[in-house]
């Protein structure tokens, strides 16, 4: 690095995700690492008619600089949703439009923290978020997520013992665990939140996944108050047309704002427009059932062949939605080590210490299966098993 | 603001424009105030068919998360494109797709400033920037542009006085003095450069609107380490594919690469591949032609009717491109007065002041004449005038 570059530049993690991927782009090998939405339910012709039907009728506005907030009727349209899924009063004032919902976590950071600001974060907790707020320096407390949602006798510690200015969590099929909070639990958060005066970040990309189970309302059913939803349309429509949205009051959305404007003036206005032009002119609830039964095959079958083949050290999660199943080997053994093995398989998933902010998760790992088809998943996790037992049979 | 807000919230500008802009929107006004390409001359039926082609041909990469550096074929074709116009060797690993020239800006303040370090702008400078670098807290050393672009003895006082980061400016029609450095001035500025060890951000976005003299080099054409070219499709194509790069060495690049990923991963992969096939289904050169003949008519119409109307204590620049006229008053005259004086006349423009950051230009306004046709040209600068010569009979 220049030594002309700013401290930050020093505190970010090492970009670990890039090796992994690059480690599992060989030909025969079958990948659970991604993360990443299945392309073949991309609505790629419905897109392209959306854009046609944006300009056929006139619509000059999204070829111009736009407002920072974002387009109005794409912010109405996110708002009445809310309204109509968990009846929530949302005002479009209270939207704004993010470059997925990424550019929320890195915008929210510039605006709450200062260098050295302490922030609580699940543990294990989304390495993105891990990634854009460590540009802003805080110090990380780590906070342990249980089967139903965070350990709050740990969080309510953790905001005792010190400032805490924010707590981030991914309330539904957490990345990278699949947990979901329970109904208790949200309720429980609130009231902490609200005790200690902190802030929530709440990242929701993979809510509208749900395979089993009954929808959660967010944290703003409970709380409004210093509270963030982080929305997004990468999972359900497109991660290329690269836009979610802020959900959040007033008093927060003046500071955003101003993040946005100096960040990038505006979202992408040509996006937003044919976006919204797609929502107008298809069924936006059908696609999601159509993408949540794929998905939820594709969970059911990692989960049976997990069931069917893993050693009994390895545990693992049943996530009622998303995209990750979390495992968790026995407690002496190296997922950095079951790597190594499985790419001699032929086989890549992401080992989980990069999740954790403290060193610790050495021996946990994260498998994915939104794009793998029914025979990758099968060998897949055949191949995943061998490699397991031979790391299991070894002494160490 | 919330108490919980980070400190960077409290050293930002007041977002004066929106104010301004405010004033401007009353139906009978004309408004000399943008600074916005005129909306006739978006490609708005090719992009629609840019993206009905990308589609058609299977193009589905667009759709899926995307390389953090941008679409690789965008990349080429802007590297070859400095190759064919300036002779200038750049890599497409030198580029790095922004979201707009302006994210540029944030991306570069958050790679090299750390609270407190100190960085040289233009005096006037362009307010984005400022508002910007902002952001990450450092210590503005304002030096003062001439005819032919940089006092090139006040930046080496500057650079002799203070530890300065990097130089950040606008070589070519610059906002918003319209000012253009001459090929003397960008030879002198890099051996300055070069001998205090000094980064440089050049901002380029309206480079290719030229109406008069040769186009000149930018600075990577004389010093390469640590130069920052930031380019944009917004002025040439439309603001709202919200597409602009960086050029820079590989060094600089590493740091660029995290900072982007952490602030939203990636510029949007679908505006991107609609983007790319507009360039490469259209002919561009012969679009900005077109657009600089508007454009220079508009300007050459502005000019004469100053020349004609302006009382003599008003003086102004003669830009030989890009959008803006800046305009000067007697020196105990204030813009601000003048302005309250043209939204009587119906007429609006931006005072000066907020260009400065130092407090001073207060006798100082910029004018527009990207988005106006002849007639509103020719009423506007009647009302100016009358504006003008109000304030000037005034006592002060």
């Amino acid at each position: 690095m220049s030594k002309l570059f700013a401290s930050r530049m020093n505190n970010v993690p090492n970009s670990f995700l890039r090796e992994i991927f690059r480690s599992a782009s060989s030909p025969r090998m079958i990948s659970f690492a991604g993360g990443v939405p299945n392309p073949k339910f991309f609505p790629v012709q419905e897109l392209a008619e959306a854009t046609a039907r944006v300009v056929q009728r006139g619509e000059r506005r999204i070829f111009q600089y736009g407002f920072t907030e974002g387009f109005l009727p794409l912010r109405e349209w996110i708002a009445e949703r809310y309204r109509q899924k968990y009846g929530l009063t949302v005002e479009p004032g209270e939207i704004l439009i993010t470059n997925g919902s990424q550019q929320g976590l890195d915008l929210l950071g510039k605006v709450f923290l200062d260098p050295g600001d302490q922030m609580a974060i699940e543990s294990p907790g989304y390495l993105g978020a891990i990634l854009s707020f460590s540009m802003y320096q805080p110090r990380f407390q780590p906070v342990p997520l249980l089967e139903d949602g965070i350990d709050t006798a740990a969080l309510e510690k953790t905001f005792q013992a010190n400032r805490i200015k924010f707590f981030y969590a991914v309330t539904n099929f957490q990345n990278p665990s699949g947990l979901t909070y329970s109904e208790q639990k949200r309720a429980a958060v609130a009231q902490l939140l609200q005790k200690y005066q902190v802030a929530f970040i709440e990242d929701d990309p993979y809510g509208e996944l749900r395979y089993a189970g009954q929808p959660l309302p967010p944290m703003r059913h409970y709380l409004v108050e210093n509270v963030c939803l982080l929305g997004s349309f990468s999972k359900i429509v497109s991660p290329g047309v690269r836009l979610g949205w802020i959900c959040t009051t007033q008093e927060v959305m003046k500071g955003l704002i101003l993040a946005k404007q100096s960040a990038d003036l505006q979202s992408n206005p040509f996006a937003q427009g044919v976006l919204h032009q797609y929502l107008l002119d298809n069924d936006i609830e059908a696609h999601i059932a159509k993408i949540n039964v794929a998905y939820r095959e594709q969970r059911d079958l990692m989960l049976a062949m997990a069931e069917e083949l893993f050693p009994e050290e390895i545990t693992y999660t049943k996530p009622e939605g998303g995209m990750f199943v979390w495992c968790t080997l026995p407690e002496h053994k190296s997922a950095m080590d079951l790597f190594h093995r499985a790419i001699e398989e032929e086989v890549a998933f992401v080992p989980g210490r990069a999740f954790y902010v403290d060193g610790t998760g050495e021996n946990t790992f994260r498998l994915s299966f939104s794009t793998n088809d029914e025979a990758e998943i099968e060998e897949g996790m055949k191949r995943l098993t061998r490699a397991a037992k031979r790391l299991l049979a070894e002494k160490s």
